[in-house]
């Protein structure tokens, strides 16, 4: 038996309640009768407790008028009572047994005249065929855009909780930029990170990209067997989870003596990436502060080595909506909490990145990550 | 950005070549035309290594006949041919660029005649929701018979992984019911089984339920504030992986003089648990393994209380193929791995569950955990 931690920081029961009533709304206004929500951050944010996501059936019916539904297997019924409180008695909760067939159930759980039905986002391919044959012929369509219209504007608390996540990072930022780099792997600088980021207060310690000498010109390296040494630039991208809502940051380092021709490079990276924080306000669309950093660069000439996307919303999720990308006309609204990450990398010398979380407020961004965006000089 | 860590612990290429080849053939015997694998531990057991499942779309294509298709994002190449070595040079790597849709490209990249793909059993529903769109009228089905038909039996190789990942197991479970557990919080207790099973070898720590009391009546039990205390029945269940194999064990403890009844419940639990080990032989049903132990139970006077399946499959998924439950016909075959874990709960009083990982063998079955499977008597 096996079950993934389902500890999560709950708002009151309230905050609960409310989410599940604005989901619903959202959904009757695109149109959609109910949505089914599997074991995921949705399920998260909207019920408050992360339910294991195995290969017995759990989901969230959530009609668009009506009772909310959770079916769920019997073995699982106390731990969601457990932890829901006072919630699961607005709920009705259907329990399932291991010989059953928890997908002939749903349909009768649904409303008569029920003609689309939203899928969670990350549900499992093998509950959507499922659920598509039995649902047969209602449509499927993606939860996504109503969910994410919720979840995409954080309430005050929630940005607290990012905040809260954005310094711890930073005090692992700061430990790890003041130690001696050099001699020592990518793998184990990687480790001492994710130690760094627990000590920090981070429930839990996500990721840890140490990408060094040629390595910081691949945005997702993964930290390795090489050996740091002086003349590298080292990108050090790091996040995790605290009270669950996730860090992210990324500072840029070099080992010994920076060649003038990395400093240029860094100082327009670091230019770009202070003017797309700057261009963050309500009304901007996401594609102006894309712009903003991607006009610097390739204003300086390193047009092609800026390689991905600004940046990606956060929240419950490391990568959520809204993505700040060239493609994304969406105007920006105070709440909306994202990664502002330009980055220019030269294929086979070496790469830097500048990452910093921001939310939109009235009066523009609020920057949540705090430390030195110089280039670090390290040993 | 985001990376969540990729490290698999690799066979040697020739192992992924054969995998390929395998499913490709499997696809063709099931009449599927080609697989759609994204991330997931199909997905590193065919190429050998992890890749961020995030929102940007990895997908291998395995046509079922023909060179298989890697599409991902281009800032995702470097680690891709870093992390699979020579294999990636047997396969088309097909990048994407940040402002392209990778959904419009894949319908191009099947083969002309394609009528049934299978789609991997975790994609995201908004991957297979864009992806029906896309490829319409192409039929999408469950490629779970067709991957799990290679995954469920285990090469000796696999077996080796899944002994060495329940002796690291072996060795927290007898670490932590050496020490003294009353006065502590099941939550205290959880972490410490953690510590322990990455200080016994394992690379991450999956899960400890902690289970104290009339919670260890509950099977899938959240380690909670609720402090051991003497009279107490104590389930502890855990696992994680090692050498990206799953461990995955549970024994029952009981805090100071155990009362009569609880003896007897858990004398007729040890046995049940004997006799599915015992059960255990090549061309037996997976239900018989099942039936072996829950007959007993029942026999006692205790069916009621017996709430869920005899055992699930495990190798790189925790939970996988064969599933040891009443429904399953399957017969076993040397190379099933699976866990044989009854237990018996009386909501409100107690319960008592007993889990080892056994692997079918010509012989009958190679039971991996060695810890005493008695009731542990701890203070």
């Amino acid at each position: 038996m096996a079950v993934l931690s389902t500890a999560t920081v709950r708002f009151g029961d309230a905050v609960y309640r409310h989410r599940l009533q604005e989901a619903a709304r959202e959904a009757a206004d695109r149109s959609v009768d109910a949505l089914l929500v599997t074991p995921s951050q949705d399920y998260a944010y909207l019920l408050g407790y992360h339910a294991p996501n195995l290969e017995r059936l759990t989901c969230l019916i959530l009609p668009a008028r009506g009772i909310p539904t959770l079916v769920l297997p019997r073995l699982e019924e106390p731990l969601a009572r457990h932890a829901m409180g006072s919630l699961a008695d607005e709920l009705q909760l259907v329990p399932w047994d291991e010989t059953e067939d928890p997908f002939r159930s749903v349909p009768a759980l649904l409303e008569a005249d029920t003609r689309r039905v939203g899928v969670q986002d990350q549900m499992w391919a093998r509950f959507v065929l499922r659920l598509r044959a039995a649902l047969d012929p209602i449509e499927l369509v993606e939860a996504g855009p109503t969910l994410s219209a919720l979840r995409r504007v954080k309430s005050p608390e929630e940005v607290d909780r990012l905040r809260g996540a954005a310094r711890s990072a930073d005090i692992a930022m700061a430990a790890i930029t003041a130690e001696r780099l050099s001699g020592r792997t990518e793998r184990e600088v990687g480790a001492r990170i994710l130690d760094l980021l627990l000590s920090a207060g981070h429930e839990s310690a996500g990721f840890a990209i140490v990408a060094s000498g040629p390595n910081s010109a691949s945005p997702h390296h993964e930290a390795g067997d090489r050996q740091i040494a002086p003349g590298d630039a080292l990108v050090l991208d790091m996040g995790g989870v605290r009270d669950s809502y996730c860090s992210d940051t990324t500072r840029t380092a070099f080992v010994g003596e920076p060649p003038p021709e990395f400093l240029r490079l860094y100082e327009v990276l670091q230019e770009a990436q202070a003017a797309a924080c700057a261009a963050v306000a309500p009304g901007v669309a996401a594609r102006d502060v894309d712009a903003a950093a991607r006009q610097i660069i390739a204003d300086a000439g390193y047009g092609d080595a800026f390689i991905h996307r600004t940046g990606h919303g956060i929240g419950m999720d490391t990568h959520e909506e809204p993505y700040i990308v060239e493609s994304n006309d969406e105007p920006l609204r105070p709440g909306h909490a994202f990664s502002v990450e330009p980055g220019i990398y030269l294929a086979g010398r070496w790469g830097a990145r500048i990452e910093d979380i921001v939310v939109c407020t009235d009066d523009g961004a609020e920057v949540l990550n705090r430390s030195s965006r110089d280039l670090y000089l390290v040993e």
